[in-house]
């Protein structure tokens, strides 16, 4: 362990009631040397998808060893487990809801417990609607100590950790049938398509009929144009220079989205 | 003071023009090793009332020594004190107008200054606009430093300092009559009814007529329905299980809100 | 170098979606003693010109040798430079389009380099779309660590960096002719005008043909009434005491603002 261990906290709390503070003073009260670090406080209220998008996107760039601690937690108190997973490059700490499942998808889990160990909990006894103040954020603090993740609770198998697999994109022929997986705040629509599958190729999306060709960035175009371009989390993303594309383009999450890539097929087309 | 002490900030600045941030530079400057943490800087504008309680929330999960550095502070520049104050847990700095009330039900000042020592402000002299700036920004990173309080300007009585005391419920037989003391971003309406007036009872709250008995958490219900329970700040509380109470009930800040609990008039009521 | 440096954060990225959080997460992999300070990530999108009103008005209260990495960028990608230069105070990281301008007019830049050395970003290859994250904020971090400007790229002449000059209130006798240069969170209208213009004179604004003499603090009128007054930036400054003088006086950004001084001739025409 580092001496600053980071931790990395995403929740859908909001900035407003100090619910994100509290944690942070729990935190600073067992761990004072670790620094805590906000990826996103702000994901829409009980948006498990949104949350495990937004962990997904940001792993791979933060520092080996860092603690994610993530509370998007619609079923607090109920039957849901609170776990702690070790990957190769860090711990998760949070509900076993599927929120970590983007992560999983980059690094698999190789160990879990259940957090049952009333010993690293906040004293007396916790609440039974803020398990981030009462047990997920002293749990993550004790880690970011260097205190192992075998005392925490009960070891459970990994491959019963709650995975949302991502909704593959449909490949037929030229086409690739996506879908809008996250909309960031600019308005940028974010695919389930990835950069991967038109590495090297000529490609354009169809929107409501018209095809428009792929850029390489924002300003590849005029203000106000429709930017179909490779995203920086690494998906095939659409954006209007300077503008605002959800609104402008009417569409939402889960939306459908249609890529084209240049192919023998096309090529026939046009040479008949 | 250990090494890394913590500085928690609050504020009706919101986010957007820098305020928050010069005043962290302003502590940089003077103690590059104390932490900041945000507890919140989206209390609505000039809302002592709702900076107070958020306040109070959070104060016993802060460490001991922590620096409170609050500023709602719509008296800012006329005749309202600056103040310093020790409680047993930590120190409170910023306008003296009940801000820090909350905290004081808790905890009740020991020593206290009106902040006249210019030695601790920043040079040269304060704008009469923005005291978190120029006075109680270096004044809380002083002392994070070990600066004593003493110094900071002349003693006052801590009897004299401004206490909004908490509007309490009304209790007749077996009904309390509390109001709505905080809303918060969820749409949780928290009321000024303490959990331990209802500890080891049955309870319900009366709405529109209409009983609802409480829960233990938001996840006991089915999604959409009425959630009584007791929220994790200690108070009695309305959720809507998925949703948005204030919204969906139409309740503001100040309602009125009947709790019923289980009594021997109940039972004679059904036992004729 | 102190050992926790400052890095100061400033975008239009807004909270939500973890861009503000992997910009950490790279600084805390590089610079894990560092200190990242939020300015602010609400800066209106693209908002160039609000960009420039923050970072100038913070840049005096933080401690020198404080690294500031701004991005409010729609050029990226495009042929806009990335820089980093090298101030008096300290030192500028992000892109060359103006956002530093209102830092230069305190602080000329000194030296400059434009960052082509790849050997500081991020690898394997940068996007074309978040330089924050794969240019930026590696460069910002090594900066805090101590590495020299000189080694991150070619020397530039600081006198090519983007520079919006600040419009000038128009003097005419005692009429100052200004504009709104920002609106902060609470409404309040920040002029181009600056304090030094009025020391020591009595002034007014004219609105809407009423004259409104300037008050001192927020608090020295009534409740709801419009305050002109000297502003905590340093600018004059139009507030509503209590209220949000944008909202009430429906003046936006770059509206022109009427200032007049007490002279000779107001004397004489009231004396005649």
């Amino acid at each position: 362990m580092i001496d600053r261990t980071p931790i990395a906290l995403l929740s859908d709390f909001g900035c407003q009631d100090g619910y994100v503070g509290v944690m942070k003073g729990i935190i600073a009260g067992i761990a004072p040397h670790a620094q805590t670090i906000d990826i996103s406080h702000q994901i829409p209220p009980q948006s498990i998808i949104a949350g495990r998008f937004c962990l997904m996107s940001v792993y791979p760039y933060f520092p080996r060893g860092t603690v994610y601690l993530a509370v998007v937690d619609p079923g607090v108190g109920g039957q849901r487990r609170g776990v702690a997973v070790r990957c190769r490059e860090g711990y998760l700490v949070g509900p076993d809801n599927g929120l970590f499942s983007g992560i999983y998808s980059l690094s698999p889990p190789i160990f879990a417990v259940s957090l049952t160990n009333a010993d690293y909990w906040r004293l007396p006894v916790p609440s039974s609607t803020f398990h981030g103040r009462d047990i997920f954020a002293p749990v993550a603090a004790y880690l970011a100590n260097g205190v192992p993740l075998e005392v925490l609770g009960d070891a459970i198998d990994p491959l019963s950790l709650v995975h949302f697999p991502l909704d593959p994109p449909i490949i037929a022929d030229d086409r690739l049938l996506g879908s809008i997986q996250y909309i960031d705040t600019f308005g940028n629509l974010i695919t389930n398509i990835p950069a991967s599958v038109v590495t090297g190729k000529n490609w354009s999306i169809e929107l409501a009929g018209t095809i428009i060709p792929h850029r390489f960035t924002y300003s590849d175009g005029d203000w106000g144009e429709i930017i179909p371009l490779i995203g920086s989390h690494g998906w095939i993303e659409i954006a209007i220079f300077g503008g605002n594309a959800q609104a402008r383009l009417q569409l939402d999450w889960g939306d459908r989205i249609t890529v084209i890539t240049a192919s023998r097929q096309n090529v026939t087309d046009r040479d008949p």
